[in-house]
């Protein structure tokens, strides 16, 4: 039986929304799990008697009475508040009780909780963010995207490596392809990381290396030399890129209601563009270099950002992710 | 009178486009200037031909026998061929027969050649590329688009000083607002080079700075601290939005053309969001840095994107862009 945590206390509309979100996945998300909601008990409580039909023997509620701020700062909020959503949550996985923990709260306590207590793998100094960006066809994984600025190319390698891991055990691809972002299509192209990079992905007989895919080839997928799954780059980059692209979307809203009739504007057609350009239906940003299952999502999630996310570390824990990034990254030296 | 010498040998629909451009220009762009049309005079004349009203008396057709492909290295080709339309465009403002220069050609020959023949003003190494990205307000130029990777911090604070006398003279603020694109709003956030350039933008008495810019402010034209009519960043970052924001017109063509009713697709109110988020009506990229008026459109230029930029080069020349910039760009210890 997998179990998957939710803080219930992460996120702008907490904790209505993860509550709901666990009671849509229960409902609607194939497999043998239950949810565990870490937080305040009581309010978790009252939100969750609005939801009567659900079953409560696949709900476990978790008391973690401190709440961590949005805006907190994460290692002094950690410290400060031991009890926290976060915290409690996290170490439910620690201590083996947990299987995956999904939170829309303060990203960078999240990081650093993780950081802290499920610890890395050998040889990465901190997690790296994945976050799913759609395409045309399926939906491509971009890391990092924001949690290391200034990669040497030697991260930018173990991003792939990450990246093709939680392509085949989340995404269901069998043979994932790698792409190095880039400014152009040519070996020689790029800052001095990513021309490094390049030389050192196209060495890594483990990896299926597409070369260096160009901002426009993300959304369609794939570039001259075929389509990827997993893109890599450095997190400044990737951040920017993420957050212009959530930007876009509300730009283009804007110009639908001002030019596009009422009855455009509540048609199926266009709620399935929204639903479409929506990444958050994509599960949220898994946290990889961890050990263990951690999805971050946004601030702003909605209950079916939610059941997406439980959707996604279910398959994560399923797949045993965990496991196989574990028998990859070992010391150095130690066989499997 | 100014004359604006147009590249007509450049782009991929060469030179059908940059002619019916220029007759676009002629007929609609307010202002008193000639067009000299740079390129295979037979070629050119034939495409004059299906322009019958045109005022003969404006336009020029300068001879330049060579054409540089879009794909070939820029510098051999510069050497190679001593009388391409770009060498022969720029020449003529060299000798000070030209004030401004258009191509659609390829970009690196462009920029090699503007800044061979150009030169630039002391302090800069290479060219920046500006692009106006659309907001909901008035357009905001981003620069380096891409031809200045790997940016120590002192080259963003030239990149906002360029931006800055672009923004005045030819986008018409009368003050423009400097942000610097970052990963978070705070001041300690980002890579090196973005921490130190915040520093000193914050120090430079000179300019109107606004602090960080998180990828999701772009299109808002604003952050938490005001708006801003300038944004600086690597061109490596710069490079790679611009290529993602070009890509997502086509992501959400295919997706309004495949949901949305055929009376819908062919409604005025859709035409002018495309018209919206096409940034080529906002007249193609100057590059910024080199002592001249260039502007460089994309390949894929159509008449109204060569209109567009004869306006933007028209700006530039008659509000004395590179007089200001030379005043302000001086070799140390030399005073104005």
């Amino acid at each position: 039986m997998i179990r998957i945590a939710i803080d219930a206390m992460g996120g702008d509309s907490a904790p209505a929304a993860p509550v709901a979100g666990a009671a849509q996945a229960l409902a609607e998300v194939a497999g043998d799990f239950v949810v565990q909601l870490v937080g305040q008990s009581a309010a978790i409580e009252a939100e969750l008697a609005r939801h009567p039909d659900l079953n409560r023997r696949r709900i476990e509620v978790v008391e973690a009475p401190d709440v961590v701020g949005m805006g907190e700062k994460p290692l002094q909020a950690l410290r400060s508040k031991k009890q926290s959503s976060i915290a409690v949550g996290l170490g439910l996985q620690k201590t083996g009780q947990s299987d995956a923990f999904i939170s829309a709260g303060n990203t960078g306590a999240v990081m650093a909780g993780a950081t802290l207590m499920l610890r890395l793998y050998p040889g990465f100094e901190r997690p790296a963010i994945g976050t799913p960006f759609p395409t045309s066809g399926e939906p491509v994984l971009v890391l990092d995207a924001g949690a290391n600025v200034d990669c040497t190319a030697e991260e930018l390698v173990g991003f792939a490596h990450l990246g093709v891991h939680y392509a085949r055990d989340v995404l269901g691809r069998p043979e994932p392809a790698v792409g190095l972002l880039n400014i152009g299509e040519e070996t020689e192209k790029g800052n001095a990381a990513a021309k490094e990079a390049h030389r050192l992905l196209t060495a890594d007989a483990a990896l299926r290396f597409v070369g260096n895919v160009e901002g426009r080839d993300i959304l369609a997928g794939r570039c001259e030399r075929g389509s990827f799954d997993v893109v890599v780059c450095d997190g400044f980059v990737g951040n920017i890129l993420l957050k212009f692209y959530e930007s876009i979307g509300k730009l283009v809203n804007t110009l639908v209601e001002k030019e596009l009739p009422a009855e455009v504007l509540k048609s199926e057609g266009l709620r399935r563009i929204w639903r479409y350009l929506d990444y958050a239906q994509y599960g949220g940003a898994p946290l990889l270099g961890v050990r263990g299952v951690c999805i971050i999502g946004h601030g702003r999630s909605s209950p079916h950002a939610f059941r997406a996310a439980v959707r996604v570390a279910h398959e994560a824990a399923s797949h045993h992710l965990v496991q196989h990034m574990s028998s990859e990254f070992q010391p150095r030296g130690v066989e499997a």
